[in-house]
C-alpha cells in the first residue's frame, strides 16, 4: 500500500445517522459521473468482500459481545481490506472514490463512547491504514431532525442508532470538532433543507476545490 | 485489562504443526489438575465465543483472501477477545491457564512469511494485548518427523500445514530463535520420543520452575 498520493481523488462522507450523508454521497457520485469522472462508490464498514465478512461480525448478533478494543481491531481489519482491495486500486487507476464513512466515523464514535481510546484509534490508523481522504464532507444536522429521518428505515443493522438523542448530540459535536481540527481536509456542510439544496452546497464546495 | 501480574499462572505451548504441542498441553493440564490446580485449557486462534467467530474467518474459506496485514489485525482481535473473556478472568481468580498457541505463533508464522512485518506484530501486541505468558513451552521437533505425524489428521482447518517441509524448517528455526531471545519465559523442550517421554521433560522443567 503506497503512502504517496495517487492519481484519483479520495472522497469520504461523514455525519450522524439520518444526516443524509449516504444520499449526498450518491448524489455527488451521480453528478461527477455525468461530468465524466470514473467513480467507485463504496461504504463502511464493508466495501470489499473480506470487509463485508468482517462487517457481519460487527453488525449482526449482540454488538455488546465485543469490547471497544476488539471492535476497534475489527473495524481496522475491515478498513485495511477495504483500502487494499477497493479504494487503493481504484485510486491508482485514476478513479474518483466516494466512500460513505471512513476512519473519521471510528474516531468520532469510539472517541465519544470511549474517549480514553482516541489516541489508540489514531495510532492504529497510522500503523495499519496510513491514508486519509483528500476531502471529507461532514454533513451537519440537528440530531432531533436526523433521528426523525431514521425512523422509517430498516433498523436491523443500525447498531449506532439505538443510543438516542443525547448520544447523537455528542457525536455531532465530535464531527464538528473534527471539522475544526482538520480544516484542510474536512468541509462542514449544512445538512438542513431538501436533498438537492444540500447537494448544491456539496457541489459548490467541490467546485471551489477542484475547478 | 490489567497489565500487572495476576494470581494465576499463564502457560502457553508453541511449536510447529505435528510437534505434539497440543498433546503436551493436555497432558500438563491433566497432571496439574491431579496435583490440585484449577486449570483452564484453551487454544488459539479461538478460545472464547467471539474469538471463535473470528477464527472462522481465518481458517475457513480461501486464506489467500486476506493480506498479511489484515490477517494480523484479525489474529490480534481474536487474541484480545480471548484474553479479555477467557484468560484474564481465569488468572484473576487464581486459576492456571494453559493455552495451545498464543502470540508467539503469530510472531513466528508472520515473521517467517513476512519478515518485514515482525516489528508491527510486536507493536500491535504491546498496544492491544500487553500480557505475555509466564512460561512458554516450545516443543522442538524435526519437521520431517512432525509432518509425518500430521498426515493422519483432519486437514480441513490446517491452513499452515500446507506449506511443506522447507517452510516448516523456517518455522522451527523461528521458534528456536525465539526461545533463545526470551530465555526467562521460553523453555525449549525436545519433542522426540513417546508422548510420555516428552511429558516427563515438560514436567521436570515445570517442577524446576514452580516447586
Amino acid at each position: 500500500m503506497s503512502q504517496s498520493k495517487s492519481r484519483g481523488i479520495f472522497v469520504s462522507f461523514e455525519g450522524i445517522d439520518g444526516s443524509g450523508k449516504s444520499t449526498q454521497a450518491r448524489m455527488l457520485a451521480d453528478r461527477l459521473r455525468m461530468a465524466g469522472h470514473e467513480i467507485i462508490a463504496t461504504r463502511e464498514p464493508g466495501g470489499s468482500p473480506g470487509a463485508e465478512e468482517i462487517r457481519r461480525l460487527l453488525v449482526e448478533g449482540d454488538p455488546a459481545r465485543w469490547s471497544a478494543e476488539t471492535e476497534l481491531l475489527l473495524f481496522t481489519a475491515a478498513r485495511r481490506d477495504h483500502f487494499e482491495r477497493t479504494i487503493g486500486p481504484a485510486l491508482e487507476l485514476g478513479k474518483t472514490v466516494i466512500t460513505d464513512r471512513f476512519a473519521d466515523s471510528t474516531r468520532v464514535y469510539q472517541g465519544t463512547t470511549r474517549g480514553d481510546l482516541r489516541a489508540l484509534v489514531d495510532q492504529l490508523h497510522s500503523m495499519m491504514i496510513k491514508r486519509e481522504p483528500d476531502v471529507t464532507f461532514i454533513i451537519d444536522m440537528d440530531p432531533a431532525t436526523a433521528l426523525r429521518r431514521t425512523k422509517g428505515r430498516d433498523m436491523e443493522e443500525s447498531r449506532f442508532e439505538e443510543f438516542g438523542l443525547p448520544f447523537q448530540r455528542k457525536l455531532r459535536d465530535g464531527f464538528r470538532e473534527l471539522a475544526d481540527q482538520e480544516q484542510n481536509r474536512c468541509i462542514l456542510i449544512d445538512g438542513t433543507g431538501t436533498a438537492s439544496a444540500v447537494a448544491g452546497r456539496v457541489m459548490s464546495a467541490w467546485d471551489q476545490r477542484y475547478s
